[in-house]
């Protein structure tokens, strides 16, 4: 193996001062989009940049773009990055580690005195996880077009306050235009938050496509009456149909395994009470496959299933609130240059599948985009057990630092 | 049918004044256990019975016994009652009608100028619903002493609040001793609570047992996982091995039926994100049977199957909170006097199990006891649109009142 460019023990140390922001006494960080800890999160990230000598951007919407000119200033930028904000009691690597291992590069090339033709800037998204704001990769879905930007100011989190109002709360509501400019290309690395880089002990997964998502509520209504007294025979349980439903959809989402997913995440019973049978549930329905035909289909067909159980049991059903993305191929070139980058720094890669949605889905609409995925241990995420080895982490730092180089237009020095 | 000696308009107008407090929008109450509106209702209550010559006594758990005397005063009273307090958004006669027709039987005495050889005691049980303070019945609990009067004060509600607490809040904590003493008899009106009565059109039903229950909370652990990338078939979902349980609940309940009835009603899914695995689940089982063999073969062959779902899906499970009682038998010479007295009053009626537990089961291990009990709405109850007919409610009234005096000794006079 080529010995490291990147400094693996810098890398380490940023984001261990990084996860004591919003750190949970789990072990993992809290930090909701545009929050207390997430103003913390980004006036660090902010003064390391600037200490690295980039010049710090803030878009509209709160996106910050950290700036190393090139040889050739007037070339589109070259762009990577990832987010700061999380999951509640979510994990300490998922999209902070693509934001520091981007800080790294800046760093590295600062080390080794190296320029670039093409401009390099260095990405934080805000609101890319979706559990503050609805929807998720509000940020970089702004930028890329998806979302108007008023729709994007004007959304609400459980409270009632807005994005543009907590974007004015802490301070991030910036003078940049949103989006209207093409990069050369983008790049991000996160981690895999799926088990199978880890399972084969695979440090590096060139992404190659990601997942499309259809997801829907469903509301469930039958009635309630005393569970002590009301026959068995003559119910309408809300909550058994949805149990029925809810198998129906792990065995459909089972069928495609590994590359697709279907899952109940969301799930509430009225009135809940022990000695009362449930008149209505409501939960969501999420389902992931890198093939729109097999998305729609399988879609299709849990809709059918849900209708036919529903008559059976005589409960009313209503499909709501929906959204969904088609699946994204990412740009062969950047993924060669991710390969490329692997190899040459002497780690096994695969190609892979990213389940997931993620900036970079939103990105691969404006520009040439590839992804970087690291494995993480046991594949768990969006948890405080979330895991990332020290040599996964440099590993990954390494690829980009080559990719980014290599498509920026500069070469690698040997040391 | 022989003409009513109960009066039909004064116990409809009293039981629509009852429903003013606490009323909901949707047409139903909502008073819960020791709350401002349950002040209201026994300070409403406590004044109709000193209007019509009642002496009110308060016990130290708040039970309030309305008396009138007898001829021979030291015979111990002839009892009858039941509860004010309700469900949230239940229903205007859980409860309110066993106590209001109790109140009708003790007008009418009185316009007829009718004396009793025992004396009666016309009671308004406290917290018999459960779903503020729990166990449920703790006041009939209380007095038959199934309960410590310690244990029964010192539960608390959600908020932290003590029943002992809320009764000095609301002025009702009583300087009469609970229990320790044995009534001649207890007799409690209330609404089927099922359908059986309402379809058969059958307006009496003279309840000659009751349904045991069993209780017991359910524990399910998986791993919270990334929804959009963790592989179906590695998966420990949590919510999938809950829907299973239910199903199994409502399927093993549907054997019984209709005597036997098996609910899950509380169901709580942790973390509850609509990207997220679910990692945790916790539901509630209740299980109803008059037969306490059948009962408790239920129960065990649901924990056997639980425990099978369970492995079969890689989760942890474990049995939390109980609470059970066994089937009762009401008192043959008891429930024969409610028979006679509706074939007096010209009443279709027939004999039932009471699937729900009533203050009458507890008072049933302290003096003979028995129910009646008066059709409502196709069964509904619990619930706001639970309704009962005017008939329904006189047909009930003058069956209490025609065994409660042939208990007590003395005649109806003719009119």
């Amino acid at each position: 193996m080529t010995k490291l460019l990147i400094d693996p023990n810098r890398l380490w140390t940023s984001l261990a001062e990084m996860a004591r922001i919003g750190a949970t006494e789990g072990g993992g960080v809290s930090r909701p989009a545009l929050s207390g800890t997430d103003r913390e999160a980004r006036d660090l990230f902010a003064g390391w940049c600037r200490q690295a000598g980039l010049e710090v951007g803030i878009d509209r919407i709160g996106n910050m773009f950290a700036r190393r000119t090139g040889c050739e200033p007037n070339l589109a930028p070259v762009m990577f990055g990832s987010h700061l904000d999380s999951q509640p009691a979510g994990g300490r690597f998922d999209g902070t580690l693509g934001v520091l291992t981007g800080l790294e590069v800046m760093r590295v090339l600062n080390d080794l005195g190296q320029e670039t033709a093409a401009p390099l800037e260095l990405v934080n998204w805000t609101n890319e996880e979706g559990w503050r704001f609805l929807p998720a990769m509000i940020g970089s879905g702004a930028f890329a077009g998806v979302f108007d930007l008023d729709f994007a100011l004007t959304r609400a989190d459980a409270e009632g306050r807005t994005v543009a109002q907590e974007l004015g709360q802490i301070g991030y509501n910036g003078p940049e235009p949103v989006g209207g400019r093409v990069p050369d290309a983008y790049f991000e690395l996160h981690i895999e938050q799926g088990p199978l880089l880890d399972d084969a002990r695979i440090p590096i997964g060139a992404v190659g496509a990601a997942s499309g998502k259809r997801r829907f509520d469903v509301v469930i209504a039958g009635r309630a009456v005393h569970a002590a007294t009301f026959p068995m025979d003559r119910r309408r349980d809300a909550l058994v149909g949805a149990a029925r439903m809810v198998d129906e959809v792990h065995r459909a989402g089972s069928v495609h395994a590994p590359a697709g997913c279907a899952t109940v995440g969301w799930f509430q019973v009225v009135p809940g009470s022990r000695n009362v049978v449930p008149g209505q549930v409501a939960f969501s329905v999420d389902l992931r496959h890198p093939d729109e035909g097999t998305l729609a289909a399988l879609d299709a067909s849990l809709r059918e299933r849900f209708t036919a159980i529903a008559g059976e049991l005589g409960l009313a059903l209503a499909f709501g609130e929906e959204s969904s993305y088609p699946p994204t191929s990412f740009d062969a070139g950047c993924v060669a240059l991710v390969c490329e980058a692997a190899r040459e720094a002497g780690y096994n890669f695969r190609e892979i599948t990213s389940g997931a949605g993620h900036d970079a889905v939103y990105m691969a609409g404006v520009c040439p985009a590839a992804m970087i995925f690291v494995p993480c241990a046991n594949g768990v995420s969006h948890a405080e057990d979330e895991n990332v080895t020290p040599e996964a982490a440099a590993a990954g730092a390494e690829v980009l630092y080559r990719a980014v180089l290599a498509r920026a237009g500069a070469r690698v020095i040997s040391a």
